[in-house]
Parts: structure tokens; C-alpha cells; sequence
């Protein structure tokens, strides 16, 4: 259900891509508990001049930010959202991007805000969404 | 004021692209109610292995999925929100796109985000939208 | 830490995709007092037929429309977003965008949604952002 929207350099290879969004995917399956088939992802690569980022904004040295805005059923605690972060920016490290170029912002909606196929409302179906305490 | 993106593969010819466009447009037309001349769309073709998607998640057969994303006004009903997946996804079928294949997202917010030129906050200025049950 | 997407035609020229993008984070600075150094933006520019607006929808003229997504934590008054929109359309005019074409939407979060690198909720150990009357 998470959808997530990776925006990168599109001077880094299809490979480098491939091997960021499967990080992603990854550490939200660790840490969230998301189910491993639950993968949704647009990847949009960027000229350099398109990507812009502060090269210090609190003390972080970025030089080619790597953005990550995940949109996802609203309920995770703070503290499933800190493991998750450092999950990302973990395995991302694995796939050659430096941790301080990893950006990450989450955007929480509610159960009946997904339909994945079908015109249907899964989400709704199911109920509930792993790791999220309340239910809309 | 829905603002609409629409992710897909940059293999469906511009003509389906537009069929697609206009058919999500006419979809919260008839679902939701908002006005025929409130449109506002952006649409985005991707390379093929930049739309990343599970093939089978929750029994959907996926091939060729298009990513819908709509920013709306919160308040609109669970049955409304059904509605309108059901009435996009057959719209889409009209253009071309397997109902497996239409994933749907919405991301809810307040009557004050919006600005939809010169500056002004017309909704605010409305004072509703359509189809709401609640003011913010 | 507000992410801005800025989806605009890409006839504009890259200097002038520079003066927008420079234009709306000063509004941010000025409006709502974010840090000068806070700036992590987006930039997608578009074939003319992939952004597609109402030219006349509330009547305003639009013709060549500028999209601003902005998501930033929740909190800010409607005074400040008003204020906003005007600062953000008034500098773009200064960039040669006519105000009749910015069109704004705001998606608001919570303060533990945000990692600007090394895999930290900044937000959350700063505990606060410029503007917000709430602590989430």
C-alpha cells in the first residue's frame, strides 16, 4: 500500500536506481512490516539543475540528494517512522548513497484513500494496515 | 481544485494518454460532483522501469499500471470515495486501461491549501467544496 | 524542511525554471520564516500537453499554468498561507510568471515526517518548525 516516489540524478545509472527503490522497498518491509508484494514505487530521474537541496541545512553535507516522499496509511507510531528513516538511509548506504544525501518525508492518508486494482477499495476490506495502531 | 497526477508508461500513445486524463477528470465529475471547468492535471510518462509494481498483490493481475494520485479536500465520504474508484477505473476501461491496472491514491487536505491563481485563496473565499460533508 | 514540487512547461527556459524555483522559496522565507539555508525543491519540467488546466475555471485567465505543491508541517495559520500565496504569485511575476497561471496546493504533515539525512527526524529533535502554533 505505501506509495512511494523516488526523485534522483539521472546521472546515476539504472542499476544505482533499481538497487535504491529495492532499498526502499526493503527497509519498509523490515521496518514497517509491510507485506513483501505490498511494492508500489515511481522512480523519476532529474537532471542535476532539478534536484535542488541546501549542501548544509543542519549540519548534514548533501552534494546529490536522493528524495523519498512515501505516501502511507496514517497510524505508525514515532517511533516505527524513526526505525523506518534509518532503516532507508541503511540499506540505501548498501546501494552507494551517501546517508546524507537521503531525504525522506512521509505524507499519511487514510484506509479508504487506496484503491490498488479494480476500482476497488482494498485497504477498506481488509480493515487495517500493519503497524498502524488506530483504525480510520 | 482536485489537483490530479497521473503516472504512466511513455509507451501509451499521447492520444490514450489524453483518454486517460480526461477520463479520471470526468470520473470526480460524475462521482464527486466538482465542476466540469475544474481541472487541474499533471501528467507524466515513465520510462517502463521506472513504474515499479507487484505483479499480483492482493490477487490483482498487474501489466501496465497507471498511478492516479489526487489531492483533494478532506471530507468527502467513504462512499463517495468508492464511487469515484469504481467510476474512474471504468472510464479508464473506455480508454484502453485494464481495470488491474488503475492504482488510486488520494491524499486529503484543508479548504486554506489552495490557491488556484492571482494569489487568491478561492476556496477559502467559497467557503466549501463539493461533495464535503465538513468544513474546515 | 518544506519539499516543494514545482511542475512547470518545459518551453520556460532553464533560467527562468531557476527564478521560479528561487522565487518560491523566498516567499517561504518571508511568509512563513523558514530558514534561508531550508531548501529542498523539485524541479519537473513538461511537454505543454502533459499540464493541463482550466483556462477560465473561478475566472482567472490561465494560460501557461506554473504547479506548486508544497508539503510542509501542519500548524501554519490561515493568515500565513494567504500570505503565502500572495509572496509566492508576486515573486514569480517578478520571474515572468503572470499570476493568473501559479497555482498553489499545500499538503501538511506531522513533525516526525520528515528525515533530512543521515537517517535522523531533525524535526522532531528540534521539536518545533518557524510558524506552527502546535506541537504535534
Amino acid at each position: 500500500m505505501p506509495l512511494v516516489h523516488i526523485d534522483l540524478s539521472a546521472q546515476r545509472s539504472p542499476f544505482q536506481r533499481r538497487a535504491i527503490a529495492d532499498g526502499v522497498h526493503q527497509a519498509l518491509v523490515d521496518a514497517i512490516g509491510i507485506p513483501a508484494d505490498d511494492r508500489f514505487q515511481i522512480v523519476t530521474p532529474h537532471d542535476p539543475e532539478e534536484l535542488i537541496f541546501d549542501p548544509n541545512y543542519l549540519g548534514v553535507a548533501r552534494r546529490d540528494v536522493v528524495y523519498v516522499q512515501i505516501t502511507l496509511v496514517q497510524g505508525r507510531s514515532r517511533e516505527l517512522k524513526l526505525d523506518l528513516y534509518r532503516r532507508i538511509t541503511d540499506l540505501l548506504a548498501e546501494a552507494g548513497v551517501r546517508p546524507e544525501d537521503v531525504v525522506i518525508t512521509l505524507v499519511e492518508n487514510a484506509l479508504d484513500n487506496w484503491s490498488v486494482g479494480n476500482g476497488r477499495a482494498q485497504l477498506v476490506e481488509l480493515g487495517t494496515v500493519p503497524g498502524a495502531r488506530v483504525e480510520p
